[in-house]
C-alpha cells in the first residue's frame, strides 16, 4: 500500500489510472470472492451475515483504505440494485459487481450541492421503458475512474422533469460506464467524461473524480425503484456505508495501533525511570517508559471500544435481519438507526486520534514514508468527511434520529443501558467501571432534556450548536456499553480459570504472567477499566458547554 | 509555499536541493534583514525584543513553517556563538548568520540517541587552540543541507575522550561544512557528508538530514565555550528553540484558522437551519450553520489562548533581560522556566488540533491540494515531536522544573495566578470567566500533590505516567491567565467606548455592530468566556485519571 499510496492515481487520454501494484492485489480479491461477501447466493454473494463482513473488512482496511473504497462501493451498489432494481437491472449487473468485474460508484455530490443534497441540479428526460437521458456534474466520485474492473456502475442522484424541488424530488439512476449488451459484454461508451481527478492529502489509491454525464446528450441511466424516492434507497446504502466508514476508522486505527506496538516492543532507548539517577542502568525498550504506556494503552482503549461499538452494531443488524416478530424486528432497527450515526461520525474522528498518537510513539521515524502510519494518518483524515461529516452525523442524531417516534427510538437505548446498570452495579470485578459509566449514562438524558432547553431559547440554531459534542459524548457512552458486555464475560472466563488452576488472590500475579488466556481476560478488564476512568471523561468534558448554555459561537461575530 | 511543499528537497550528487521557489523569498528575507532580527547590534543583529520577533516570527510561520526553520536555527546559532563562544569564532561566523549567507543547524540526535541525549557516541579529539577532530553520524538535521545559503555550520555535540559517559560528558562545536578563511570566504570541504535525505508526510521546505562528520578523519570543530559544557550551552539555545517551536503551533492554526474563516465566508451552501423546514428558504454563507460557527470560536480561542501564552512568555524573557534587581531577574527567570515546556509542549498539539478542524470547516476541499490547509496539517504534525517530544517536555516540567528549589518556581507560579483572582474575582464583566479559570487554578496545586502522592506508590514511573495530561492542563490553565489579562483590557476599552458614545443597556447591541472597535473588545471577552466555559474543560477531564489514581497503563501486559 506503501507504493499505491506514492504512485497515487493519475489521470492520463481522459481515463484514471490506479497504481499499477493494485492489480495483483485485486486480481486476488477477485479469485477469492472477497467482492461477493454481502448479497443473494443467486447473484453470486455469499450472503454472510453482517457482523463477519465487518470483521474481515477491519482487515482489508488496516491494509488499505483506499482500495477497499472499491470494494465497499462495489457491494454496497451491488445490494442497492438487488433491493430496489428490476430483474433485468439485477441480472444485468448484479452478478458482475458480485464478481468485480464490475465495479460500483455512488454519485450525490455537486460543486454546489455536498452537505446540502437537495440542491441537486441534475436532470433526467424519461424516454419510456424506465430509461433515461442524464444530463449533470458531479464531484467527490470516489472510484470515479480507473482501469482495473472492466466496467464501472454509477448510481446517480438526478431530477426528472417536472419533479419537485428538494431532496423530494430526486431519482436514483444506474449509469454504466459503458452500456451493456443482453449476453452481458460491454457495449458502447455511455457518454460519462472524466474532467478531473482531485489531488488529495491521502486515498491514493482511488481517484477521486468530477465526472460529467451526457456532456454529448448521450447518456442513458435505468430508473431505480420508482421516481423521487432516491434519497430513500440513497439513505439505505449511506446507512450500511456509514457503518463501513465507522470501520475505516477503526480499521486504520487498529493498524496504526498494530504498528505502534510492535516498534514500542522493539526500540531500544533510555533507561528505565526508576533508574534515571543510575548511570550504568541499562538501556530499555521504550515499551517501558511511562509516557509511552500511557499512550499505547490510550490507543489500545479507544480501538477496542471502537471495535466493540461498531460490531455490536453489526450484531444488531444481523439479529434485526432474522427477528421474528415484526416487534422485535423494529426494536432493533431503532437501535441500528440510532447507532448508525455514531458509528460514522464517532469511530473517524477517534480513529483520527489513534492515527496521531501512533506517530508520537514512534517519534521522528513515525513522521517519515518508512512506516505505514504517516499514510494512515494521512488516509484517516478524509473519514471525518466523506458520507456525511460528523457534523452531519450529528444532525442526524440530535434532530432525526433522537426525535423519531417522538423520542421512543432514543428512550429504547437509554431503557438498555438502564437495565444493565441495574444488572451489573454490584459485578465483582466491574463495579467502578459500571459505576463511571452509569454516571455518563445519566447524563445522555440529562443532556437531552438541556439542549430541548437550548432549542427552547435559540430555536434550531439553539439545538443544532452542540450536536457534534453531544454525538461524541453519547457514542462514548454506547461504545462503553458494548465494552462492559465483554467484560462480563471476561471476567466469568477469568474467574472460570482462576477456579480451574486453584489461583488464589496469593499466587494471582504469577498466574496472570504464565497464562496467556487469562492475561488475555485480565488485560481485557484494564483496558476497560481505563476506558472508563481516562478516555470517557474526555468526551464527557465536551458536553460542558450545553450544560452551561453558553451561546458564545451565535453571539460572536467571526 | 505550495510549490515548495510539492517539490520537496532532493538529493542529487550528495547534495541536499532545495526547492527553486525558495530562492527569490530567501534573496528577500535576506535583504530586508529578517536574518538578523535578534542578538548584537555589532554583528549585524538588530537585537528586537524578544516578543516582536515573536510576532514577526508568527506571520513568517503562518506562510511556510519549512522555510522559517532555516531563520530560526540560523538565529539560534548564532546567538549561541554570540553568547559561549569565542571572540575568533564569534567574528568569522556570527556576521555571516545575521545577515543569512551561512545557514545554521543543530545536530543533536543519532540513531540511538533521540530523546536520549547522553547516549551520543560522536568523538572529538584534540588537537591544540580549540580545534577538534570530529568523527560520527547526526540524524533529524533540520537542514542539514541546501543549496540556499553559502556555506552551513553545524553546532555538534560531542564526546572528548576521556570524557565521562552521559550527557555530562558532551561538548559543543561548530562545524562548518566548508571551512572559513581568516578573509570571510569559503576554504576546502570540511568531510561533512550527507548520507540521506527522509522521505516525510510534510516540512518539504527544508532538508531533514543523515549527516556524517569526518568519514575521511578530516572533520575539524571548534570547541564552543568548554569542553563537557555543551548540554548547558545546547539547553540555552533549545529554551529560545522550544518557544520557537511553540510559535509553529500557533503560526500553522493562526493561517489554518485564517483560512477556515475566509472559506466560511464565501461558500454557500445550505439554507438556516432556522428556517430548515421552508423549501423557499434562499442559501446562506456556510458561516451561518451553527457547527461551522462552534468549530470556527473553538479556532479562533485556541489560537488567542496560545498566541497568549507565547507573547505572555516572551514578554517575560524581555523583561528578565532588563530586570534592575537580581532577585526581579531570577524571579522572572523562573517564571520563564515553568512557561517553556508548556509553550512547546502545548502549543504544538493545540496547533494540530486547530489545523484538523479548519480541514473540517473547509470539507472535502480541505483534504485536497487546492487549498494551503492540509499543508498545514501535515507540516504541524512534527512539531510535537521535534526539539523534545510532548513526553519530553513534560518530563521537564513535572520531573524538573516543577521541583526546582523545592517548588519555589512552581510556587512563584501559582502565587500569580492568586492574585489575579484575589484582584478580578468580581469583575464586572469578566466574572463568570474568573470563576471558571480560578477553580482549575484550585487544581493545578491539589494535582501536583496528587502526583506526589502517585511518586509515593509506584515511584517515578507512576509520577510521570500522567506527566503529559498534566502538562495540558497546566498550560491551558496558564494561557487562561494571559489570556484573562487581555480580558482586563479589552473590558476597560468597551467600557471606555460606551461612555464615550453614551451607551447604555437598551442601545448596546446596534453600537456592537456598528463600532469595529467595540466589536473588538466585545469579541475578545466572548472568545474569552468560550475558551473559559468550553476548551478549559477538555484539558481538565485528561487530569481525571490522577485524581482516581489509575495505574492499569504500569500495570496491563501490552
Amino acid at each position: 500500500s506503501s507504493e499505491a499510496d506514492r504512485i497515487g492515481c493519475v489521470m492520463k487520454d481522459g481515463q484514471a489510472i490506479a497504481p499499477k501494484c493494485l492489480q495483483d492485489p485485486y486480481l486476488q480479491a477477485k479469485e477469492l470472492g472477497w467482492f461477493g461477501l454481502h448479497g443473494k447466493s443467486e447473484h453470486g454473494g455469499q450472503n454472510v451475515p453482517y457482523l463477519a463482513g465487518a470483521v474481515i473488512q477491519e482487515l482489508f482496511i488496516g491494509a488499505s483504505p483506499g482500495f477497499f473504497a472499491y470494494m465497499g462501493l462495489t457491494s454496497g451498489v451491488a445490494t442497492m440494485i438487488e433491493t430496489f432494481g428490476s430483474e433485468d437491472l439485477q441480472k444485468r449487473f448484479v452478478p458482475k459487481l458480485r464478481t468485480g468485474d464490475f465495479f460500483g460508484t455512488m454519485c450525490l455530490s455537486e460543486p454546489h450541492a455536498g452537505s446540502d443534497v437537495g440542491a441537486n441540479s441534475s436532470s433526467a428526460q424519461a424516454l419510456g421503458e424506465g430509461k433515461y437521458k442524464i444530463k449533470g456534474t458531479k464531484c467527490w466520485i470516489t472510484g470515479g475512474d480507473q482501469d482495473l474492473s472492466d466496467n464501472i456502475v454509477h448510481t446517480v442522484l438526478a431530477r426528472v422533469q417536472g419533479a419537485p424541488e428538494g431532496i423530494k424530488g430526486l431519482s436514483l439512476f444506474v449509469v454504466p460506464k459503458y452500456r451493456v449488451n443482453d449476453d452481458g459484454s460491454n457495449g458502447e461508451w455511455n457518454d460519462v467524461t472524466l474532467a478531473t481527478v482531485e489531488h488529495k492529502m491521502g486515498y491514493h489509491s482511488s481517484a477521486t473524480c468530477v465526472l460529467n454525464f451526457g456532456e454529448n446528450q448521450d447518456c442513458y441511466g435505468y430508473l431505480l425503484g420508482e421516481e423521487n424516492k432516491g434519497i430513500i434507497y440513497m439513505f439505505q446504502l449511506m446507512n450500511e456505508a456509514r457503518i463501513g466508514s465507522g470501520l475505516v476508522g477503526l480499521g486504520g486505527a487498529s493498524a496504526a495501533y498494530q504498528n505502534a506496538l510492535s516498534y514500542a516492543k522493539e526500540r531500544v532507548q533510555g533507561t528505565h525511570i526508576n533508574e534515571v539517577q543510575n548511570p550504568q542502568a541499562s538501556k530499555v525498550l521504550i515499551i517501558e517508559h511511562p509516557d509511552v504506556r500511557f499512550n499505547l494503552l490510550g490507543m489500545k482503549a479507544r480501538v477496542e471500544a471502537m471495535r466493540a461499538l461498531l460490531y455490536g452494531t453489526s450484531n444488531l443488524v444481523d439479529l434485526e435481519r432474522v427477528a421474528q416478530t415484526q416487534e422485535e424486528k423494529e426494536r432493533l432497527d431503532s437501535l441500528v438507526q440510532i447507532l448508525t450515526p455514531m458509528c460514522k461520525g464517532w469511530c473517524t474522528e477517534v480513529g483520527l486520534d489513534v492515527a496521531r498518537t501512533g506517530i508520537q510513539v514512534l517519534g521522528g521515524v513515525g513522521y517519515t514514508k518508512d512506516f505505514p502510519i504517516e499514510r494512515i494518518y494521512r488516509d484517516l483524515r478524509v473519514a471525518t468527511i466523506y458520507e456525511g461529516t460528523t457534523g452531519i452525523q450529528a444532525l442526524d442524531l440530535v434532530g432525526r434520529k433522537m426525535t423519531m417516534k417522538n423520542g421512543a427510538f432514543f428512550m429504547g437505548v437509554l431503557k438498555l443501558f438502564q437495565e444493565f446498570v441495574e444488572e451489573h452495579e454490584h459485578h465483582v470485578s466491574l463495579q467502578e467501571s459500571v459505576q463511571l459509566w452509569s454516571e455518563s449514562c445519566e447524563k445522555i438524558g440529562e443532556i437531552a432534556m438541556k439542549i430541548q432547553g437550548l432549542l427552547g431559547e435559540r430555536g434550531m440554531a439553539g439545538a443544532a450548536l452542540y450536536a457534534t459534542p453531544y454525538l461524541m459524548f453519547f457514542s462514548a457512552v454506547s461504545a462503553g456499553y458494548f465494552l462492559l458486555q465483554q467484560g462480563v464475560i471476561a471476567s466469568q472466563q477469568l474467574e472460570h480459570l482462576k477456579r480451574e488452576h486453584q489461583i488464589t488472590a496469593e499466587n494471582a500475579t504469577p498466574f496472570l504472567q504464565s497464562n496467556s488466556e487469562a492475561s488475555f481476560y485480565d488485560n481485557k478488564l484494564k483496558t476497560i477499566h481505563f476506558y472508563m476512568s481516562a478516555v470517557l471523561p474526555t468526551f464527557e468534558s465536551q458536553i460542558r458547554p450545553i450544560e452551561r448554555k453558553v451561546f458564545d459561537p451565535l453571539d460572536v461575530r467571526l
